[in-house]
């Protein structure tokens, strides 16, 4: 199936205890994608970028298959760019600056052969905006979206209207307890979900994650990784890894989106073993498919053993 | 396999946003055993009270079939007693008191019948107690124990030297990232088993528990729950559970450790559903493997499902 992700490519500055970058490639169109794209060639990006945007990150998207015919280039505005900074403990970072140039008044209209995407990404944005290119892809079989506390708690309207249209909502755990204004992650789920998604994704970093889907509760640990470089990034690589997962599937059972998350799981490990989204550059799927293997070991309970 | 399980038994006063209660029956000891008995008739208690502790305390154990020769009763002292209260998200909790009282002393010399147990759990006490039981105890199939911040902090090499002699800690992720003083718990799991455990089982609260032991890393979730009332001793009970099922196994393998690790997070799950021990009072092994298998819904991967 066809896949869509609109978000932000971006120039990251980068701190962690490890190394530190400046200008690279980042935003959550390009993680989505480049996580995305291993199940399907159908990958169509969204986004803009201003004059300073250098051709060589143009490539590192269109040289790993990804439509960049919704990639809006502005000639009087610069990319958007933001800076963090991570703690020693990597579960904490300060956000060092945040320049919205071209992201300040973006609001696409798709190229129209983007509009019959059968699988719709909504990385975090303005929830107007998110929906907005929900408009434009009436044929969507599923709506995925992100959010963050901003828009929690800066847009709460437009974004409750959102979340009665999306069919899965991709948050954390702290953005999922603000928004149901409930500590308890399990009950903050069902409110959550009383409000519209049918599916809700609750990213826990190293925690792995918790989906909630019909009557099902599925639980994913992240993979234990000794190296960590750099955090960034991870939870678009993650919902970018799901969705791309479900794009090669014939029709979305219980089963693939619980297969799903295992996928995306193994994409952000990838991803936070190297600095920005370089983790994603060379990624196979075979490598992909044997640490879903390992997964396996790591969670299967076996049968009753007492002897 | 015979069971031993030394630590404290207690009066504690718990006050979470449902509810509070005062001089209720707590202590590790308690929570140890009552969560243990499910799989063996075995279960041998040690730990003190003073003389204001009631004989129906007592009998909540005896009458589940807990052996209380260890049970050592003073006659010029108070029991232990422990007061805290529980933040709106159960996830933090004040300690409001501590009256160590019978427990300034405590150096148990065990009864005769009780140093042949095949399985030791020590529970959260001073390490020189801990060894003391340990050395009391030489059949010993498989030492557990539990430690806290307060021993890492005031009596390193005490517990440097236990680290080396024990097969299994059990700690939680705060404790396993100041005892390996490293933030990655992947990366403090392996330097803390150098050190000595070659069973390693870290914590996480309502994100489940990771298990090291050889070159097996195992996870498993807590189990969902909308409803909890009351954290207090769902550590413990989680040890218990873990080291009762082992106690009903005929070797210890890695399946058998797996297994058990599942077990004793459910038995934990049932204790937070009430207040303080209760939840462990009627609890049958029926309800115990019900769980069991919701716990496979909640974690088995499903087969490759692209169709």
């Amino acid at each position: 199936m066809s896949l869509l992700a609109v978000g932000t490519v971006a120039f990251d500055q980068i701190e962690t205890p490890f190394g530190k970058r400046d200008r690279a490639l980042g935003g959550s169109a390009t993680y989505l994608t480049l996580a995305a794209r291993f199940m399907t060639d159908d990958i169509n990006l969204v986004a803009v970028v201003g004059s300073d945007f250098p051709e060589e990150y143009v490539d590192v998207l269109r040289t790993r298959n990804i439509n960049l015919d919704g990639l809006e280039h502005r000639t009087d505005q610069k990319t958007f760019a933001w800076g963090g900074r991570y703690h020693y403990d990597l579960n904490n970072r300060d956000t060092l600056f945040t320049d919205l140039n071209v992201l300040s008044d973006f609001n696409p209209t798709l190229p129209e052969h983007y509009t019959g995407a059968r699988i719709v990404c909504l990385g975090n944005l303005d929830p107007g905006v998110q929906a907005s290119v929900m408009d434009q892809t009436p044929s969507a079989d599923l709506v995925l979206c992100d959010t963050m506390n901003f828009w929690i708690e800066h847009t709460p309207d437009a974004l409750e209207a959102l979340l009665g249209r999306v069919d899965c909502l991709v948050i954390n755990d702290s953005e999922a307890r603000e928004l149901a204004d409930e500590p308890n992650l399990i009950v903050a789920a069902r409110k959550i979900r009383e409000r519209g998604p049918e599916i809700l994704i609750i990213k826990k970093g190293e925690h792995g994650a918790l989906m909630f889907a019909g009557d099902t509760v599925f639980s994913v640990p992240a993979y234990p990784l000794e190296d960590i470089q750099d955090p960034t990034g991870a939870g678009d690589a993650f919902m970018g890894g799901f969705a791309g997962y479900l794009s090669g599937c014939s029709s979305i059972t219980v089963d693939a989106l619980k297969h799903a998350l295992v996928y995306g799981s193994v994409v952000a490990s990838f991803t936070v073993e190297k600095f920005g989204p370089e983790g994603l550059y060379d990624l196979t799927r075979a490598q992909i498919l044997d640490r879903i293997d390992a997964f396996r070991d790591l969670t299967t309970i076996p049968l009753e053993s007492v002897g």
